[in-house]
């Protein structure tokens, strides 16, 4: 039936192409370019001008045409480089230029990405746009590590949380800390205070946890522990972000799983910083 | 800075190519071809044989060379239309034969997908595998939705639950049921016990709440009530499978988001069944 469907549509498979005076807003996926989606490449390879956060891998950068204009607004740890403000101003100043605009966010965009403020910005302008979903780090940075989040008899609900320092992450924790398996993204920088809070929130501190740096990158690297020692042996081992944290029965039962898990492409490099 | 790597580097983009006695566990992403990985659709285009499921859409199929040999092992409801184990058996089957084999399943084998399952299975056959990630539906449907899971101010916590009916479910919800954003997959079949679990775990009847059929699909259909109005809403529109359910404030903010979320790719079309 496949097959047969396959000959009578044929091979109908438009290329993206990115459009003058619009900002597509694509998600680079977790460092692997290989990880991009087929829409999000075709986009960054037709692009006039593409603007990058400081996680997103040089490997899908170089993915974009060679003649477009490269723009850096990435956010240093806590500071801001280019703030959210400018960033809004530089969408629209390029789209009103006419020029075909590539917004590339690192992993989803839908995630912990200041999506609906740029989206906002943007409507308000009256400058067209588009979401390119991609590949979140919350799930294929565990899954190169040889980690399911949603292991069957192991885990059957997944939460994802953003650890970077906010007022409300210790409530945030609490409302998730009994989820099966944790998943924590951008908390390499208060991996302590997020160990303590899930711990507070009544999870065992003999619970396995994981930590992923460079995650699907030649570079990564997978510690394993459980939450209490965690974070000995993350400095012990000097890891650093960008890092990806999992906490949960599925942390341990990557140690069963490790070498099946190989998502990386010929082309990965070292990510942008 | 970027610009410079780019030229010094060169373009070496390595074409992913499926190898002779392996298996690739790919991810179909949410229904959009376009949302395929670079890496899914190159081992697409040069596999021997590709076993796909029932949610896999028709268009990403057809990325599969014409020559390859196409098994439908999709799972039909709550029975089964190719049992587990014969899966395992077609896998090592067609691999042992020298076949450069997909398993293609939708959207990231990560996340509710018997990956573990499978890829045990191939160890214990010592055929070599390898895991390449895809596009979750839990996050990229509500996006086409216009629903941003995580967006600032409304959700900072986000949970992924598996809705098809097993025992534990209404205690998987109660884990959960206060992440301020709750994303329920494959819960079409028992969209009112999952509310009412919801409910019993302490949620307001009143919370927003979304249901998305072929999410990423020109055939997409959203529809957006309350907990306790949602049922009365799909049963109305006749809305089913396959559907995302998104319940937390993030599906009312979404009235003002629609219109801004386009990730349709002009070579959309029904998914296979």
């Amino acid at each position: 039936m496949a097959r047969r469907l396959h000959r009578s549509l044929g091979m109908s498979r438009a290329r993206a192409v990115a459009r003058p005076g619009w900002v597509h807003l694509v998600g680079a996926g977790p460092g692997d370019p290989g990880l991009v989606t087929v829409k999000g490449r075709d986009l960054l390879e037709t692009c006039d001008c593409v603007l990058y956060d400081r996680l997103v891998n040089v490997g899908v950068l170089q993915l974009a045409s060679r003649d477009a204009e490269h723009v850096n607004v990435g956010k240093m740890g806590h500071g801001t480089q280019v703030s959210q403000e400018d960033i809004h101003r530089l969408l629209v100043d390029r789209a009103r230029q006419g020029l075909a605009v590539v917004r590339l966010k690192g992993g989803c965009p839908t995630v912990f990405g200041r999506l609906p403020d740029e989206a906002a910005a943007l409507r308000a302008a009256r400058v067209p746009f588009e979401i390119v979903p991609g590949v979140s780090s919350a799930l294929a940075v565990p899954a190169s590590a040889g980690i399911s989040v949603t292991h069957r008899g192991l885990a059957s609900s997944l939460a994802i949380v953003a650890g970077h320092c906010v007022p409300s992450r210790a409530r945030t924790l609490l409302r998730v800390a009994h989820a099966d398996t944790i998943v924590v993204l951008m908390g390499a920088s208060s991996l302590p205070q997020i160990v303590s809070e899930i711990c507070a929130a009544g999870r065992s501190p003999d619970t396995p946890a994981a930590f992923i740096s460079r995650g699907t990158l030649a570079e990564q690297l997978t510690l394993r522990a459980t939450l209490s020692t965690l974070e000995a042996e993350v400095a012990g081992a000097g890891a650093h972000a960008p890092a990806v944290v999992v906490v949960g029965e599925v942390a341990a039962a990557a140690e069963d799983l490790t070498g099946w898990a190989s998502c990386l492409s010929d082309s990965s490099s070292a990510p942008t910083s």
